[in-house]
C-alpha cells in the first residue's frame, strides 16, 4: 500500500527526516510517500504559524488522493489541519500527535509529553482535551528547543530533552513519554533505552496506525463534522481549492 | 473607539448584515469597521472552509491593527482563526460563538444552540469543550437551513429555527437560547420576544465585550500560546504574511 | 443609565472603594447607585459571613429594583447570593467573581486567582466548577491578607499579593491574573503593569458586562432555576421579605 | 446519643414527618432533637427561599450545639446553609440531599432523582456536581408537586412521584431512585417495593450518617473551607449572630 | 445483626488485625463474622494479586449469605471484587476505599490518600474516577511501606505514613486524609490526633455504613450491572463456582 | 511474529470464531495462537464471569510469554483482566474493546457501542471512563442478545443489532459504531456497508495494534501499576500461580 506522510512545514530537511522515520515504520509492503507543501511556514510554532501550513497541507492531501494512497499521516505534533483534511480524503487521516497519545495510552496508564516551546503547549492541550485523553496524561512539558534546532547536530537539544524526561519521571509519575515534535522522531529509540520506560515518536505510530485501519477497510465516518465539503465559490488565491460537485 | 468587525466568509450581503447588527449594537462612539476578506469561501460549513476563510481574516485582522483600533470581532459562530488571531493582533480578539456563550452563561443557568447544517455541530461542540462552557450548554441543535439561506427572504429559515427552539425548551430544558450563524443576527430580538426566553446573537455581544475590555485596558495575555509570532519565512504566496521582527 | 452596585458587607470605607472602581469603570452615561446592606457581617471571610450578608444583600437588591435600574453587580468576590439575587431581579445581576472569570478567559488560556484567606479558596473553587471555568483556572492561591487589612495602607497586602502573582507565573504558567476581592479593586492597573500580564478587577468588568447585557436587551431567563420566588409567607423577622403576587 | 435534626422550613407538620423519619431510622440509643427556625419560608423552593431560610437554620444549629448532640441533620434536599452549618458546629452535619446521594451510590451504579418543582432542580444539579457525585446521577427529575402538597392527602403527589419513577425506570437506565424532598419521607419504602428497586429517603440514611460518624469519632475538618468564622461584628438585625472570640 | 467482613488476602494476622477494627467499630448489637480466603496471595499489591483474591473472596461472600448476614464488608482498600460481589449478593456490600472516600467527602472537602505501595497508586485513582469521587481527592500517595510490614512492630511503616501527611498538610491542601491500607486501620485514632484533622479507617466506617443500609432496608439494587449471574457452566476447578438457577 | 489471541471463557466455537477474524486481520507474516482457558464460564455476561475468567486467561497469558509471543490480545469485549495480564506480561496486551474505541476515535467524531446484554452495559462505561474516551461515545446501547446466540444461526441476532445501530444513527448522533462482543468479530464488514458507517469489531484492530505496537519495538511500561507481580506466595489452588523472583 502507499502512504502518504506529509511534513506541513517547508523544511526539505525536516520533511527528510519525517520520510525516514516513515519508512523504518512501515511495512515492507508499503510505499511512503513523503511530501511538503510549497506554501507556509519554515516550521509551525503556534497557532499562527499553524493557520498558514494548512493551505499548503490541503493541496498535499488532494494531490496524493489522486494517486490512490491508503491514507494520510499529518507529521506535527500539533495535528494541524487534521479536521479539514479528514473532510477532504477519503482514505483515514492520522496525525502524530493524536497517533502517539492512543499509542502511550495502549502501553502505559499515564504519560507525559516532552515538546519544543512553551507556546506550542497550550495547542497540545486543547488536543488533549479534544481527543478525550487529557486524562491520561500527566503534562505538557516544553524543552524550549526551537524546531529548526533539533536538525542541528551542535544544539543541546538531545541534553534538554532527557533532563525534561527525567523530571517528567521524578515530578509527573509519567509511566510513558510522547515526543512532542515530528522532528525528534529519530530519537525515541535512544531515550526510552536511557531512560527506561516507552519513549513514543508519532511518526512511526502513524503509519502503524494506517496501515491497520487500511488493513481493515476502516474508512473516516463521513456522517456528522468530517462529511465532504459541499460544492461552493472560493474567491482570489484559494478559487482553485474549492469543493467541486462530485460530477465536476 | 474603532472596532473592527471581520466576516470571514467573502459574501458581502452577510458582511452587510453583519455590519448593521454591530452597528446598533455598539456605543454611540464607537465606530465599527466591517471588512471581509479577499480570499476564501463564500460561506463557511464545515471544518474545510473554515481553513480556506483564515488566511484571509488574518489579512483583514493585520490591516485593521495598522488603523488603531481598540479590539477585533471575528463574525463566524465556529470562532474561526480566534487563536491565530490573537496572536497576531495587540488588543482584543472576540470571537462571536464565544461572545454568545459567555453572554448566555451570565443570564441562564443553561442554553442551547441552535445553528445552520448539523455538519458544523461538532466545531462547535469542541469549542464549547475548550472554553469550558460545555457543561452550560443542554445541546447544539441543526436547523438545517444552509449559511446562504438565511439571506434569502422566501427560505424557511426563520420557521426552521423556531421550530429548533420550541424543542430547545420542551426538550433540553433549554433556559436561553444561542443563534449559531452571524446570519441570524437580526432575528435575535423577534425570537426572544416570540419564545419567552434570551435569545442571543453573538455579533451585538462580542461588539460589547470590546468595548468593556478595551474601556477597561484589558488586552491579550502575551504569555502562553497567544505569544507573538515567531520572526521566520513563509515560502510561496504567503510570504508576504511571515511574522518579522519588531524593528523590520 | 442606572447600575446598582451593592457590596455585601457592611464596611462603608470598602463601598466607597467599590463605587470609586465601577464609576471609574462605567460609560459616561451610567449612574452608579452604591449600596450596601445594614445587617450582617463587616467582611465576608467564609460561608459562614456569607449566610449572613445575603438577606441584607437581597433587600438592597429589592431597593434598587425599585429604582428602575438596568441591572445589579454584587460586590464580593465569592458572588455571595448570587442566584437568590437573579430570582428576585427583573434586570441582569452580575457577580464580581464571575465578571473576572469571564473576562481573564476572554483573554488568556488560563488564570490564576489571588484571593485573600486561604478559608475562601473552595467557595471560589465550587463557583468556578459550577460556572464551567474551572478549567480555565490553573490555581486559586491565598495572600493570607485579611480583608479589611486591604483598607490598611500600613499592611503588607500589596506586596503579598504581588509575590503570590509572581508565584503563579512561575508555577502555574498562569497567563492572566484575576484578583480574588471587592477590597483589590484599586491595585489592578498597578500590578498589571508590574508584572506583564492582565490583571483582572471584577468590579470594573462586571460593570461593563451589565452595560453590555443591558445595552443589547438581554435579561435573565425566568425559566429554570432563576423563576421569580413563588408566593408564599415568610415567618418572623423575614416577614417582610416574603415574595407576593404579582398582583399584590 | 443526641443528634439534632433541624427541618430549616417554619412548616410544623413537616418538621413532624421529618421527625418521625428520623425517629424510624435512629438506632434505639439514639435521641432526636427535631428544630424548626422561628423566622424564614414556610416551605424552600428555589434559591430565594434557600437564602432566607439559612440564618434561622444557623440559630438551631447554635442552640443544638449547646445541648452536647453528637451531630446534625439539615433536612431539605438542597442541603440549604451545609456549609455554613459546618463551619459553625463542632460536629458532623449532613444534608438529606448528600446523604441520598451517597448512599445510592453504594447500592447502584446510578441513579435518578425525583424532586417536587422543576425550579429546584439547578440546584440540585449544582450539588451533585460540587459533591463529584454528577457522574452517578442519570437525571434530575421533576414531579411538579409543591412541597406542601406533599402533606396533603387529597393531592395526587404519590401518583405523580410514581409515574416519574416509571420514567426514570424506561429512560434513564436508572438503577435506584434518590427521593428529592424531606416531604417524602414515608413514601420511600413503599414505592421500593412497588417499583422494585432502592428508592432512598434522605433523611433516615442522613441520621444513619451522623451516628456512623460519631460513634467512630470522626469531625468535621477545620482546615480549610469549614475552618471556624473568624470572630466580627455583624451589623443589625444579626448583631448577635455574630461569631465571638474562643474565649468570650 | 451480623456482618461479613472478608479480608481477601491470605494472611491470618490481618484477618485478625481486621476484625479488631470491625469489632470495634460495630453496634454492641452487631456480630462480625470475620473470614479470609483459602486460596489467593498473602497480600494484595497490584493487579495481578487483585485477580488471584477475587475467587476465594466469592466464596467468602457466598459462604457468608447462607448464614443470613446483614452485609458484606471487603477489607482491601483497592475494593477488590466489589462489583462481582454484589451481583452474587442479595445484601449490601461496601469495600473500605469506597466507604472511606465517602466518609471523607461528608466532613471535608478534599481528602488526600496514603496507601502503601505506588504500584497501588492507579487502582485507588481508577476506582476514584469511578465512584466519582477523583474531584474530591486531593492526591494519592504511596509510603512505600508494603503491606506486610504493616504487621511488624519494627518497621518504620508508621513514621513513613505520618510523613506523608504531614506533606499531604504541607503541599495538597489535603482537609482530610484517609488511610490506604486495611492493614493501617489500628493507626487512625492516634494520627488523627497527632496531625489535627480527620484520618480516616475504611473498615470503620465500612461496618457502619452496612449497618446504616440494613437498618434502612436498602439492598443492592438488582438493576443493571449488579443484576444476578445468569446460570451458566463454569468449567474446569471453577465448576462449583457457578451460578445456578434460583430453584436449583 | 507471533500473536496471542485468548478468548476468555471456556466456548470453543467462540474461540474458533475469534481465530478466524484474527487470521484474517493479522498480517501475512504474523502467526495467531489461539487459546481459551480451562477454567471458567463458558461465556461473560457481567461482573461475576468476569472474575472466574480471569485465572484461566492469565495461565493463558503466562503460557504464551513461554512461546515468544510478540503480544497478547484479550477477546472479550469488557477488557477482561487486562490490567493483571499487563503486569504478567513482558509483551504489550491489548484489550478487544479498548482497541475498538481507539480505532474508533481516529476515524470518527463520536461512535455508538452495541452490545449484548443491558447487564453489560456498566462495564464499559466504566472502561471508557477509565480510557479517557467517554467523552467520544455517545451511548453505549444493548441489543439484548445473549452473547452463545450469536453463535446460533437461527437467532435474531443480526437483525437486533442492525435495529440498534439505526436508533443509534437516529437518536445518538453516532458517526461510528463499535461492536461490543467479539462474537460479533463476522458482522462488521457487511453492517458497516448496510449503514453506511464505519462499523467497527475489536478482534482485528486488536492485532492490528500489537502488530503496530511490536513492530516499534513500544512494549508495556513497567513503571507504575504494571509492574510485575512481587514474588510472594498463593495459597491453595492458586499456589502455582504465585509470582516468582526473576532467578526463580
Amino acid at each position: 500500500m502507499r502512504i502518504h506522510v506529509v511534513n506541513p512545514n517547508t523544511t526539505q530537511s525536516m520533511t527528510d527526516k519525517i520520510a525516514a522515520a516513515a519508512k523504518a515504520a512501515a511495512l515492507p509492503t508499503t510505499h511512503i510517500l513523503a511530501t511538503q507543501p510549497d506554501m507556509g511556514p519554515v516550521s509551525i510554532e503556534g497557532y499562527f504559524d499553524e493557520a498558514f501550513s494548512v493551505p499548503g497541507l490541503l493541496q498535499c492531501i488532494a494531490a496524493a488522493e489522486t494517486q490512490g494512497v491508503a491514507g494520510h499521516v499529518i507529521a506535527c505534533f500539533d495535528d494541524t489541519g487534521l479536521d479539514a483534511a479528514r473532510c477532504l480524503a477519503t482514505t483515514p487521516v492520522i496525525g502524530i500527535g493524536e497517533a502517539a497519545f492512543h499509542a502511550a495510552s495502549l502501553v502505559a496508564g499515564t504519560f507525559s509529553v516532552v515538546t519544543t516551546l512553551s507556546r506550542s503547549i497550550p495547542a497540545i492541550e486543547h488536543n488533549l482535551v479534544r481527543y478525550g485523553l487529557a486524562s491520561r496524561c500527566a503534562r505538557v512539558r516544553a524543552s524550549e528547543v526551537p524546531v529548526l534546532s533539533l536538525d542541528d547536530p551542535g544544539s543541546p537539544a538531545r541534553r534538554l530533552i532527557s533532563d525534561e524526561i527525567e523530571k517528567a519521571k521524578a515530578d509527573d509519575r509519567a509511566e510513558a513519554i510522547v515526543l512532542g515534535c515530528a522532528g525528534m522522531a529519530d530519537l525515541a529509540a535512544q531515550l526510552s533505552e536511557q531512560h527506561g520506560l516507552p519513549v513514543i515518536d508519532g511518526v512511526a505510530v502513524a503509519v502503524g496506525l494506517v496501515e491497520m485501519l487500511s488493513r481493515n477497510g476502516i474508512l473516516t465516518s463521513k456522517r456528522g463534522g468530517y462529511a465532504s465539503p459541499l460544492p461552493k465559490t472560493y474567491a482570489g488565491i484559494f478559487a482553485a481549492f474549492a469543493p467541486r460537485h462530485a460530477g465536476d
